[in-house]
């Protein structure tokens, strides 16, 4: 962090009060390796933060299964099984933090990685559209250069969700499977899922 | 813990190394609240990994979104973001933990609430199967009990996960939607999912 930095500048070095270094230990820890999705997903769960009104409460979607989940259940209070993160796979990278609250409108923040943006950062780009033949290669300078960009290479939108993604899932009545003996929701049917045709194991 | 405790009630009184109050502790930052979901899936987890071969990799399956997710993101390498966890929602509070190396022909352990054996514990059945009116009664009797059945209110499977489960999604190559200007899987189609009709946001 350099003396002449504006305070924009200082805030960008940061990922919600840890410092890159810091997250990258806490990817690691949580996701198994440093995978550029997450770090890059740590910059924009801060920018969108920073850009919600102060002490709200707010739900989350990610539109990809990809990465970008880990950065959301490590930086937020949403999780995939407290059921305030939700992923919908559209295949986008890509999320929206919302305001829970009905009255609200679900207004909220959606950040995504600015495929414009982008181009001006040659192994960014190339992790990002899948240009390089192998994993490994140029992996010291992708870090570098996604520690650098930070938020320069992501795009922010304000939106409302539509109310039938903010609905939460109530299970209702539990009963018995007549079939497996195991607890399932009475509105599943006669029998669990599973029991219905579903089984996943031979 | 007893003097006289067998090897075995010893190892029934932790999760995967945590006391019972660490890994509540761990749920709390996690999962924002004490969940008795999430506690009992620290059980589940523990006995799924005790049944495992020593020193493979595994996979994770949760048949429910419920809580269950969490447990299993906390205590093993498997998280949603890195796909190695996959939610299968079919309703049962069930867990799968199974071998990656496809030779092995992905076999592995599931671990489930035992309907049976949970009616022993009245706070937890109650809890279970929603009969309580209040969330809040008999709370501190639940978790309780929760700490006291440990691993016995649990039934074991040893499963093979069938190949339409375990296979890995890969993206592909990588387009811009004409429309929206942002990264997509090109196999999606001319535009990416959400261009396609299926906008989260109004």
């Amino acid at each position: 962090m350099s003396a002449q930095g504006t305070p924009a500048q200082v805030y960008c070095m940061n990922i919600l009060g840890h410092t890159f270094e810091d997250y990258m230990e806490m990817v690691k820890r949580f996701h198994g390796s440093p995978a550029p999705g997450v770090l890059i997903g740590g910059f924009m769960v801060d920018l969108a933060v920073r850009n919600l009104p102060e002490g709200i409460l707010y739900d989350a979607i990610c539109e990809t299964r990809s990465c970008l989940p880990d950065a959301i259940q490590l930086l937020t209070p949403c999780t995939a099984g407290n059921a305030w993160l939700k992923v919908i796979n559209l295949g986008r990278y890509a999320l929206t933090l919302y305001d829970k609250d009905k009255e609200s409108g679900h207004k909220g923040v959606r950040v995504f990685l600015d495929t414009e943006k982008v181009r001006a950062w040659p192994e960014i780009n190339a992790w990002f559209f899948k240009l390089n033949p192998s994993k490994e290669q140029g992996r010291v300078e992708l870090l570098r250069q996604i520690k650098e960009a930070g938020e320069a290479i992501l795009g922010l939108q304000r939106v409302s969700v539509k109310p039938q993604f903010t609905v939460k899932q109530h299970k209702g009545r539990i009963s018995v499977c007549p079939e497996c003996r195991e607890a399932y929701p009475a509105d599943d049917g006669e029998t669990c899922l599973s029991c219905q045709g579903n089984a996943l194991y031979l």
